[in-house]
């Protein structure tokens, strides 16, 4: 059961409810009527708790499940163990969302305006934004209806925030217009200086940057994430991308919709990015290049060339995944057959 | 020396004294009443300060080293210059750290409570707790004794953190329970929102993150470094465990007792690390894996597939140490070879 | 046209003006009176914009460009299309980063000393310092004069920073030297502990980390960045050098002067990097290594030996780059050659 200090529970909710919630069906077998009271794992839930099962990973675990409901895809209709109740999707994991959120609405924290926050007079604020304490609000910024600045976070001057954003503290925001909708977790840095600069025989001379960074709605950015605003045009991040932790986003790079960039992705400056592309973590991608709609990059590839859209390539440099999964093999090959005669 | 702007030392002390204090024996011709005043490294030492010897890439610079003693393995008790009193241990410098915090001991910042910080009153803070200014602790957390909560520091609501912990400056801490003698450095972002949501042709839907993160007693986290909550169950890091810069730390981990994770590793979401384990900088861990006690990571290693307790493995996707120094090795003859005839 | 929510304009010039401030000549057939109001990029310029070309890649947007004026290298001083008045520059990005910030010079902000800042009265600060709300200031730190803190900065006790600084928000410098002129973005950590230990079999102990952090004069340190400070000499940043977005120096590292960092980069304790070293975005160096003068590592290498100076080197373990290029072109035609046999 989640923690009670952290998280505040709504329900019961009966299983029909529930099912509506998730767009799912309920299973032919199932009570309609029966009374859920919490999400769990398979592993700890109880004849109260919904699970969900949506990786084969885990089928002994919900073969050996007390849950009472379980969501899963129909193809396990018949598998249920005695006394689960099935709720069937073929987004299982999409479904549990939507119960779970029912259970547990997103909170809002902190409420008002904190007495400590220091908000510029000129700043403009929609009803109902709450300020945490420490938080600091420049000139002319504003911040949409319902969206929440949190603790020691910095608005930059200028700054636009849209309706229903969430910043969740220490963020530090300037030289960037954000959609609604857009969650910002801790420590993420938008709209600073890029790596521009002109190199001489004297050294480096700093380029004035002069573009912004645009954050279209519906776009999450995980802890500690770093957007550079543009030189001339804008650094661009496509409505509803999710940007996972510690990424490095360089100057006037755009990132179409829809895209998925996990953990540590680096993409350097210039480089165009289609809709729905996903790239795995700790991988790098070149600047100056197009990466087409659709492309996937596997996790630590070093892109150096541009990516058609729709393809999937992996390695440094990165190349379509079967020919980087056949070098792969053969390398290993090739240290085996003819390791004895040469070490 | 130390910069008496930064550091403030102790001492003097007896060469015997130190050697108690190193758990180490006196060479036999060292001299016990021999007052040391101060720590410098070989090179910069001189005849009141003690030095030490760890790496035998400083061979050359301890045999002309002009310090009044050093800390040494046995096997070079007969090769100390004239003048160096030599101080014997198996582990010198695990006994040069003993010394070094005798003269410098760790000193708490701030003292007492900020005015500027903003404490909810239904926090909770054992005795001698240190608040810094700017730092913000949310409605019912609790701060055991003599912990030190740096400047700017965000405390979220419900956190518990445990006795003598060093929050140091501006990280931010959520949905965690912390426990004793934590060091928790600058920038550090605990218990956020995972990278968790599901897909579908609509786009992505965030799943509600109700686990917490679980740091346990002596762990040290550094600098800027990112640890998201469980979805369902919690993210663990076990007791001593060392956690270095710009790591991510992705939600549903579990790392064990004793771990090193050099910087700017990455480790994706529900793998389970074991104790012990070592993994060298910017190496990635995919997700869903167990790393079994005791294993070895090279840097920069790319982990796609469980790694059995007790081994070592490098490259990408990670194998045995040994045929990833064989790939090297071939690739490097198979490159030299057959070079002339295809360039 | 740069937001005039974020950027204020200067000017305008005459053509004849931007030359002299560029350090260029102006073209034969230049109008030298013509009259420029802003810069813009080559594909958005109109009449009264300069833009730049500097990379071939776009010499099909400046035959088509309707900018009045546009700084080009010598070679294209027959081909500007008909209304373009061409500056010429053997370094136009140079030239136009000249002539960028005369039209939009640096901002200072925040402006004077915000009530909410926290300055320790035995903090020394010279004239015209700002300081912004929420900043830190500890005991007897020193800031030179017309240097700016940003908000939510935390200076630690004793940090010295020179003159004309900018620290720009949510930074934490503590244990530090820093110079003249030096920018450090959003988010950096200066100074903390590094990944400094003992291992034995009781676990970790903690080697207190004597040194202190120097950042020479003209240093800019990109958002997110962390630099620890030296276990017993100095972690030393040199003149003049560029590091950027979520790189990590770690404890005892000297970076030579002119160096230039990309995103993500990571250098292991001990390593001394040389003058003019430039390091590709996510590589990295291991420890107590030596990179000569004017090395270059190419993006995402491992470098685990010593780098002569003046050498280029890429791939991992890094070797120089024409060995690692036809490594990639061997392991290439290994895979493909030997396809059909064994897959």
């Amino acid at each position: 059961m989640p923690d009670s200090r952290f998280f505040s529970r709504r329900g019961p909710f009966a299983l029909s409810e529930l099912a509506v919630l998730a767009e799912a069906e309920l299973d032919a077998a199932a009570n309609a009527a029966r009374v859920i009271r919490d999400v769990a794992p398979l592993g700890s839930a109880g004849p109260d708790d919904i699970a969900f099962l949506d990786n084969t990973k885990y089928v002994s675990e919900f073969l050996e499940s007390a849950a009472g409901a379980c969501i899963a895809s129909p193809a396990y209709c018949d598998r249920a163990p005695a006394g689960m109740n099935l709720v069937l999707s073929a987004t299982p994991y999409r479904a549990y969302g939507l119960i779970a959120a029912a259970f547990y609405p997103p909170e809002r924290a902190p409420e008002g305006r904190a007495p400590a926050a220091q908000i510029d007079p000129s700043a403009v604020l929609g009803d109902d934004v709450a300020i945490g304490p420490g938080a600091v609000v420049g000139a002319a910024a504003s911040i949409g209806a319902r969206s929440v600045v949190g603790p020691n976070v910095v608005v930059g001057p200028g700054v636009v925030i849209g309706d229903d954003c969430r910043i969740i503290g220490s963020a530090t925001l300037s030289y960037c217009l954000i959609g609604d909708r857009v969650t910002i977790h801790p420590g993420v840095r938008i709209g600073q200086d890029g790596f521009g600069f002109a190199a001489d025989s004297a050294g480096f001379l700093s380029i004035p940057q002069l573009g912004r960074v645009i954050i279209n709605d519906d776009v999450d950015i995980g802890a500690n994430t770093v957007i550079d605003r543009g030189t001339s045009s804008d650094t661009v991040i496509g409505a509803g991308t999710r940007i996972d932790n510690l990424v490095h986003i360089a100057h006037n790079v755009a990132v179409g919709r829809g895209c998925a960039l996990a953990g540590q992705v680096g993409v350097a400056g210039s480089t165009t990015i289609g809709d729905q592309v996903m790239i795995g973590g700790q991988a790098g991608i070149n600047g100056h290049l197009m990466i087409g709609d659709g492309a996937r990059i596997a996790a630590k590839s070093g892109v150096i060339s541009d990516v058609p859209a729709g393809t999937s390539e992996g390695g440094y440099p990165s190349r379509p995944v079967r020919d980087w999964h056949r070098q792969t093999i053969r390398l290993d090959q090739l240290a085996r057959t003819r390791g004895a005669k040469d070490d």
